[in-house]
């Protein structure tokens, strides 16, 4: 294997590790020897790639906010009305955080702003999803969409914070059901059955 | 101040101590020093009271446990149909929790598993109500009550999660709102608009 190559093997061994241990014992709680353990790194080929534990939750938060800028751009420019764009997006934004160490751990730094980290705005992307879905018709004229996506994000965020039990995709798709009876013009409900 | 008297005050004065500053700070993080300087009590009339820490946090536990059971059980006996006494529940427990810091910070315990607590099912009382709502056709019938409990709860939780920002009462009422569109019953919301 070129040098290059395994160096960048050895980043990503890494950046795994750290986040498989802030995922299970929390980024304050993981001390560097468990992220070397888990990775089965030396402290050389570690300080060669990341100058400190935070070097490392940095640039997992980094990650995780590049792909979630790329994943709501993605979906934005779907072509799907805005309601059918919230419901896929915040469906695949689920997905990838039951299955993406990197991601969750990433996104859990970020909203407990350890190691520098913010979190990202979610509950104004789905306000403006749910804004632009009024605008076009597919909420129902009493229904103030700012409300919607509130009572959305907080459902999400209590799922997550519930923890495990369900799947949490499956809630997910009931917090859909509910939500959208609630919510979503006729119109909307007859076309997305 | 008789003495009987004057020793229920110094316990209710630790009791309320220790609540503010598991309130602020966390359990865990709160050393008993802490809870003596807030509550200007000495170690010595502390121990009198209680043998540690935890046996405060303990007391503060059963407290939650107590006054949650005995509010539920009220309002199932309040005479209103089973979505109403949701509605009422809920609405109360919202705000007490915000107003009564012992309460927040018994809850808390109980919730994060801290000194032994164990949190109250507030899923399955909920999923209970609203089982009730739909025997009765206050539901659609093409709702899941389990589902609509589950998600009022997730919501809940989440508005909590999120913490500070809007008043939690206003969230709540908007859950509600956005709620009982989806899953009452069109004469249920005939009658309560």
């Amino acid at each position: 294997m070129p040098q290059q190559r395994r160096a960048q093997v050895t980043r990503r061994t890494i950046l795994v590790a750290a986040a498989e241990e802030f995922d299970r014992e929390g980024y304050r709680a993981t001390p560097l020897n468990a992220i070397l353990r888990r990775g089965g790194v030396t402290k050389g080929a570690f300080y060669f790639h990341f100058a400190s534990k935070e070097a490392v939750a940095q640039v997992l938060i980094r990650i995780q906010r590049e792909r979630w800028t790329a994943l709501f751009q993605r979906w934005v420019r779907s072509g799907l009305d805005p309601l059918s764009t919230a419901v896929g997006l915040v469906d695949e934004v689920v997905r990838l955080i039951d299955d993406d160490v990197v991601i969750r751990a990433g996104t859990a730094l970020a909203c407990r702003r350890e190691a520098g980290g913010v979190p990202l705005d979610w509950e104004r992307s789905l306000t403006e999803l749910f804004a632009k879905a009024a605008d076009g018709g597919q909420l129902r004229p009493d229904v103030d969409p700012r409300a919607a996506a509130r009572v959305l994000h907080a459902a999400l965020v209590g799922v997550r914070a519930l923890g495990p039990g369900a799947s949490a995709a499956d809630r997910v798709a009931e917090i859909w059901r509910v939500l959208l009876r609630g919510v979503a013009s006729a119109d909307w409900l007859r076309s997305n059955p």
